[in-house]
């Protein structure tokens, strides 16, 4: 067991599972939320408002990023924010979270440090504490990521509850997180703009709760694609969804990107994931919080989701298993 | 995307990664503390306590278990029962859990379905709802719970509260596992008994409660071995602990297999992993729940784990790396 830092030549094999427990929680510090940390058989954590919020997700080597396209940090940094946009999609504040690691034993201590360094920057940047933690061997990287969060009162808002007359808003970048791709796909390194929303995403974790509190009806992580996604709410709701393309904002940066790349920026929009912005459905009389921009309107049932009246012919969405 | 049960050619990469979500998550019963259960970006549990207990474990296939020694459906059970003794050594009541699994494309559908019914007939068998889950692509299955629980107004017991003077005692099988995996390995498949012990732990989860309301000073939940683990509580709570070989009863079907193999069933109860018992202290004067048994007592500092007061020779516990 070593309880210094990693030197360059240790691997997760050679420093431990202890050790390396040891070394990824110590010394971090832990939000008011966060009544007992890591150590124990388990953590203990606030949830004042009697009901607590749960998702998981798990990133994958080879399927959800490359360590040749992305550094441990991002990936770290990512593993966590996809939950926690899950928990702002539900309205609630995220308190805390746990990672449970597997890598193969030969990974350098310093990749698997570099990994939790992540994680706990995006905790600490969201506020929400990193409360426990496994490790364990394996073929790939893969870090499994538990987030639990708080509603302070409200309801949930669940993905069911838009009603025909709503009107269907937005918060948070779209199509940056593929057009990066693109661009990583062709082998560049930039503009680093798009390529760091490719490696991590920037959700707009605040406006959740926010959007809850202006009364949301419905609302929805983005990850699959802002169609794909309006999709899942609209089949949850029971309701069609029309989006006008003249009220989604094509930033001029992946104008760009889409000129250099022979590529439709307004298609990264409309179908790339990966970004976690918010797609929400208001009733039409609402105040919108900053950041949420109104793109389309929720309809009467049986039209699914529509671009501008009209079904969007181009593939959308993606399924990991394919 | 595929509705109905998993035929015999369907792999999950056929099958789809949403068709498989449904297909494990659909329909399942759900207790009371599931408010709102899987299939939105997050669910909602019930937190009465305003605190909530949490713990995550992995099992990776090839580390933890062997699909040609256990079945996928004990593996599915004992990813859920590692995380929920954890849950117990708190002296919290498990509410739910969340599992992402892990899996090759190739896996057969019906395969990754028994995993599930396992985590379904655990969490069932331990009145927790199974509220949400990941599937994902990897070389490996791994199967990562994260568990939650109430602490029901008590105070969390840690592995730090053993005082001098304290009892030490354990309840739950000890040394099973260990046999079981000791036939395993010789390649035989019988005593059923020991070998379905290695398979999948059956930890006393109501115990860990009715230990923090009998006053338990600290409790952890034996993973690692019992020399390990009590060293551990030892470590935390800066005291030592001697273990009484002659409190510590030895099952009549372990000394029969330690005869058939030439072991020494005692190391296996001593320094066997994997059973999930339970061990904790409590003051000299308590009066033990039910299934407890007292087997040491807690010394001054600097002593380590002791063996009728003198050093366990041969070693113990062990470590996923090495």
């Amino acid at each position: 067991m070593t309880d210094g830092p990693a030197s360059g030549t240790d691997t997760v094999r050679t420093l431990g599972e202890f050790g390396l427990i040891q070394q990824v929680t110590a010394g971090r510090a832990q939000p008011p939320t966060t009544l007992l940390g890591p150590g124990d058989d388990a953590a203990v954590v606030a949830a004042p408002d009697g009901r607590v919020v749960i998702t998981t997700d798990a990133l994958v080597e080879g399927v959800h990023f490359r360590l040749d396209w992305s550094t441990p940090r991002h990936v770290g940094r990512k593993a966590v924010a996809v939950n926690l946009a899950d928990i702002a999609a539900m309205g609630a504040v995220a308190t805390s979270v746990v990672v449970a690691l597997a890598c193969p034993p030969d990974t350098p201590a310093s990749v698997a440090a570099e990994l939790m360094d992540g994680v706990a920057a995006e905790a600490a940047r969201a506020g929400v504490g990193v409360v426990g933690g496994d490790m364990v061997r394996a073929e790939n990287v893969v870090l499994s990521v538990t987030a639990l969060g708080d509603l302070g009162g409200r309801a949930a808002v669940p993905r069911s509850g838009a009603r025909p007359g709503d009107i269907v808003a937005v918060c948070g970048r779209l199509g940056w997180a593929a057009a990066g791709l693109a661009v990583l796909g062709r082998g560049f390194r930039s503009p680093v703009s798009v390529v760091n929303a490719q490696r991590c995403p920037d959700p707009p974790y605040a406006s959740g709760p926010e959007a809850a509190r202006a009364g949301a009806t419905a609302m929805i992580d983005v990850s699959d694609g802002l169609l794909a996604d309006l999709g899942h709410l609209a089949t949850a709701s029971d309701v069609g969804i029309d989006v006008r393309t003249d009220r989604l904002a094509v930033a001029e940066r992946l104008v760009d990107v889409g000129t250099a790349l022979g590529a439709d920026p307004l298609h990264w929009v409309l179908t790339g994931g990966e970004d976690h912005a918010l797609a929400a459905t208001f009733p039409s009389f609402a105040d919108l919080p900053e950041g949420w921009v109104t793109i389309g309107s929720v309809v009467l049932p049986d039209t699914g989701v529509t671009v501008d009246g009209t079904p969007y012919r181009r593939e959308s969405g993606w399924q990991h298993w394919s």
